[in-house]
């Protein structure tokens, strides 16, 4: 039988502009991020289309994941000070957070709304299944890879472990709001995370803060609030988004057709079909993506076309506020005009959604449940977040949401046959911004 | 006859985590930045291979562009609080910054080793060809494109405005510098650029800097050449090229042999015939590039099987450092070696060689002429930096070249049968070292 | 007639930690800067005695002053965009942002307390006075210093130019909460400067923001209630001004009672007995306050000598939270105690109460009105903050006050005699904790 | 017999703006930090007289004790994964990097010239002597005060220990580079300090660096060079100590002519008489030194009264560049113009020089011989910087020496008399700058 990994001979550095640096001690976590599988996501940005809208953030998840593991890694420093742990609890953890995206494909959230697809489910296949990322975790035990699966899958029996890497503060959250606010540049995204470390302590099903960091944990919720709506949710990377899906809809709808593709696009086959194996999901990255929409761009399918030159250059829909009971109204003669002009309401007119509940207490027996962050009061005692803090009181479970409609202005305003209907669809359009 | 561009009714700003916010009030500007040409920077990495060493650098030729366009803005804004200028010339001006890198394509530096590409012979050709970057130029006058073209190319009749682009100390370096650092992460790369361009003066034929600020100046060279060594030569990054090239090589060679591709890879053919048309390389980005070399990874030929993966993988080359004059006496030995366990030395046995000189005087007559750096004395005199500056003096002038042989160390581990040999090349490699 | 000032031949510059550089192109500015009056804040720490608690926190007023100045600048150049003011309004602005905190003293918060002295009233005096800040304002003319006190009056017909030095989001509180933030180097008080500056548009009566900047503002808001409780009333800083303001008490209390001072505290006289002259003012610095505590270290006075060396040395009280309701049923008991064991409890035991508003929206006729913060829709309606923002909307109107009881600690652990009443006393103070 | 100091039940953190965090475990260690004396570098500026030049540089040399004892408790952090220490040794060098500063007064600069006092005798004075310091240090063995003070002396038999505080590249260095570049707002003064750390090795005499880290010490080396000349020797710091160095001077002339002043300047007897206690030492801090300055104002000697207002006021010396071999030539002429005007050349016309040695080898026999920086060849060989780094070599044992001549211009400009004998003196002096 294989020993198992030990101790670096040397400590290894990453570079990394957020951390400053990247510490890996253990022989496993080098194995892991050697792997075909981990290096992959240096081909997978971490947030989609919103290079399209902040050009700074073309960042990968492969630089989120080294991210997350060295955040895991001085949480465990912390938590190790206060309990005995055995060395594997340890590594599970770190394993977890590194891996935690592993299965995440190209611009996951279009994908999986169109093909039905789950980065979870991939993540699980990719740690159980035949792959590089497998052969190292199993050095060290059969049992080994099931358990970093189980944490991040949230069904790990040690809830403290599970709660460090999936909570409403979390490994994962504390680095993404800093990573993606350094490198879109914005101002929000900062807090005290080094405080915030300081002030954790472990419970047995999750960790809290002592009460004097409270200020540090309300900072950083407002972070997140503040990433939420003015980076992640942002209209303009909403409009990319809208266009991408479509061009993956209107590939699916050709191919069920039976068009014929100049180039077969071979690697969407067992996505167009729903039977992708895992050796077709890994072989898919953003390049690959964005191969086949520059040769789509020369496709005799105008739609496709179109929407293709519009994702790769940059000429996104224009959008207006909608309120979607009021809009129900002028839907059919929206779609009516549409048609009339020649343009298929299924890819040029399309309503997005976005919404977040920044902070929620946990509410029995509800859709969505979410561990509550708790404050440890000098007395022992555990006070939940929002009873302590006015501020996340104001914004805790309370859905925000917001929705746009979104079509291509530039079509509307070129066309010269029908100036009636066009100034019709303008003015019903424009009427929705009240 | 079209109306020509002016200013826009509203400031469009970009968040940039370098420079804050990066600002455009000309409707030039704006249109060409949305232009495909100049959109399609965004597939191309600024820093080519260095992301595999650190992880940080996956910033784009997009974002640096708008940051050149930026300091240029400034520059511009200064050097006009000394001298009038027609507006025409600052609309140059800025274009020119803003387009300097257009003619770029996937991994520069390979292709154009390997295909004798010249990416400023591309960059003519985006603005003066059929573009909509020419369409875009051309609305401020017929010469307008020609103008931009030739500062780009330094035979603009302006020295003074070829110097605030292409000189020793112009927006180009100071973007690239300073950007470079930020997504690495490295703590060299920073200068006080405010300084720099408030002690800036305009002179006929370049831009001159007031001898108060000459620590500003100095300190800008200096991180210049620690930005050289410590991050554009790293060996890593280098190992990384050193494949990328042998690649290239490898399936020129192979279409040149009349070998059959399983994916025919039509984006290569003109680079092969060396016949490569504007349409053509235009739809080079390092999508397509990547694209081919996921599925060069499942070719027969084992070379590019396994040159392929390793790049796609990070499974790189290692490197001893050498000395020209010694290794080749040890040349033949080695071709010897690697032929006979099976190793073709032109793909696995390449030595590269990285200089720089990091600062240079004017030297007549010599090949690579250099415009000095001058600093204005309060008296109107100028003095030439190296004569002023210990600290420049001292490396200016002075070309260090770093000689690395590079192979795969992994290759030769894990071979049975010729452990002599494979001892053999390890020995000679070795005592390389010194 | 003496000419009036104008522009510097050339712009002078001040190297700022905070702004990076402070611009100087006035004449007017750079004589008020050379004035023995505005020199003097060097000798005036900007928070009092939190430096007792943020180690960094030891910059002065001067520092400050000069940031409200670059600050101010700045809008001024963004509201000159949209409305013409002649050059006499931007001047006034410029001054009085510069001089808005000449009138502060050393400790400026407990000496008012004490003596009754009122910084604002000293400002005032100070401009129209005959003093070097006088005479070079009244260079601009005979109305010209009666119009910058005004607007630090803020009773200056311009109701514009006085929100932006004394409104809820204005060039003084931008400046302190980013200037503090750095010097403390705690991790709240960052906002995004640049886009409010770049948002905000001048109204008849007060400077507004374009609703697509709203959450900078939010931001802005979140700043100024984090630096508030974590900065401002940190109870440390609360200890050290408790201890002051008892010092300044016993040396008043000991002049009235005829005590004789080893050395003279001539510095003190006029302000014991509150008939203080300007000149007399000007000469208080915290140079001279520390010399005299120094001094008083070696009164005889018991109190005065051991309450001087706790300042001096950072021997501070320690506190226990207070409910002030319910504190009034141990006062009785707790004074009869602290006599009985040797302590005044006029100066060894005290309440100390903070509280803050962190935003509130205009409320005709209550005590303390002020002009609320305004949105600016793109269809020109005004929108006041807290109906917009939900993050504001929780924390506006709530005053939240604290009060703490300070005590030494020390003394009760140390002193022998009194056993019994020592853990009575901390058995009374310990149960107000709850 | 006491308990020695153990560990802090819990660890105690100061907020920090240029570490972040300090970090405090060692009972000592705070006890120390409690002292009087120590408190006390609360009232010393790091910087003297720069705060004058640069407005950010007010923080104390308190604020630099605290850094250069973290810095050293990271090192001894690395160190001790090389080498098994004993505790105490531990103790003995946090607690020599926290005191190293201790025996600093007022502007010592200054004071050292004109009084011929010396900070590291009074630095052994309060750690040997009668202080709450020395009691402190005690507690852990009758020998550890004068280990510590040996360290700081640098006559410690532990030279790895000497070097760690007291070399070219030490934690005091380390602090202060990045501590005054950031309090100045200056772009100098950066390095990489955790590689610095990481790459450190201690041998039996000196701490050096792995050769892969050479870099980070050139950097670093290049920060100190051009921190010397951009900020500690910034000719207006030098005019603001001209002043000084006179108006102490002058005082002490003043005195020993038994002239009469109005408030007894007690605090400076014994400095004037050359028997200074430490008791009357560590009374004198910066409040003390500004009273005087304050009172002096009021003195009627003209000569003390202007130089006091002068330095409180700001109205420092202009200068010019000066070559003294030259200058001797027309040092007659001057005075003899000076004296006709009536200035006294005592005290208005002063010469300054500065000089520094960036970097120096080890040349046996020199007065100042210095230890050189080594760096760790992979094979165990050391090598000197300066052969190893081309611009290291370039500034090593050049000692750079720059003077100027300074003088009351103003003075000059305002005098109407002797207009023939003020062109002459403005003649010699501008024909300096040559």
């Amino acid at each position: 039988m294989a020993k198992r990994f030990g101790v670096l001979e040397e400590e290894k550095v990453f570079k990394d502009p957020v951390h400053r640096y990247i510490h890996v001690r253990d022989e496993l976590i080098w194995e892991l991020i050697g792997t075909k599988e981990f290096q992959r996501l240096r081909r997978i940005r971490q947030l989609g289309t919103t290079y399209l809208t902040f050009h700074g953030a073309e960042h990968t998840r492969f630089n989120h994941s080294l991210g997350v593991y060295e955040i895991m890694r001085r949480m465990v420093e912390t938590i190790e000070q206060d309990m005995a742990w055995d060395s594997e609890e340890r590594l599970v953890c770190l394993a977890a957070a590194l891996l935690h995206d592993i299965g995440h494909g190209p611009f996951s959230h279009s994908f999986e709304k169109v093909f039905h697809t789950d980065h979870e489910e991939w993540t699980k296949g990719i740690i159980l299944g035949d792959t590089e990322v497998h052969n190292v975790l199993k050095v060290m035990g059969e049992e080994f890879p099931k358990k970093v699966a189980d944490v991040i899958a949230k069904t790990y029996h040690n809830k403290l472990v599970v709660s460090l890497i999936s909570s409403q503060i979390d490994a994962d959250r504390m680095d993404y709001l800093q990573r993606d606010a350094f490198y879109t540049g914005v101002s929000y995204g900062h807090f005290d995370m080094e405080r915030l470390l300081r002030v954790m302590r472990p419970t047995e099903d999750q960790a809290v803060f002592k009460h004097s960091g409270m200020h540090a944990v309300e900072d950083y919720i407002m972070s997140r609030y503040q990433m939420y709506w003015q980076v992640y949710f942002h209209p303009v990377t909403r409009s990319a988004e809208v266009i991408l899906s479509r061009i993956l809809h209107r590939a699916k709808d050709l191919y069920e057709q039976g068009y014929e593709f100049k180039d077969k696009p071979k690697h969407f086959y067992s996505l167009f079909s729903g039977k992708i194996t895992l050796g077709d999901y890994l072989k898919l990255d953003e390049s690959v993506i964005l191969y086949y929409f520059q040769e789509w761009q020369e496709e005799e399918d105008p739609i496709l076309q179109d929407l293709c030159r519009r994702f790769m250059d940059r000429k996104l829909f224009k959008y207006v506020e909608c309120d979607p009971s009021e809009q129900m109204k002028i839907w059919p003669e929206l779609i009516q005009l549409f048609n009339k002009i020649g343009l298929d309401h299924n890819y040029y007119l399309v309503i997005d959604s976005s919404s977040d509940l920044p902070y929620d207490f946990y509410r029995p027996g509800e859709e969505e449940e979410r561990v509550p962050i708790n404050l440890l009061k000098p007395n022992g005692d555990l006070r939940e977040l929002s009873r302590e803090s006015d501020v996340v009181e104001a914004i805790s479970g309370k859905k925000r949401t917001d929705h746009k409609l979104y079509f291509p202005k530039d079509l509307l305003d070129n066309q010269q046959t029908f100036a009636e209907e066009k100034q019709r669809i303008l003015k019903l359009l424009m009427a929705q911004e009240g």
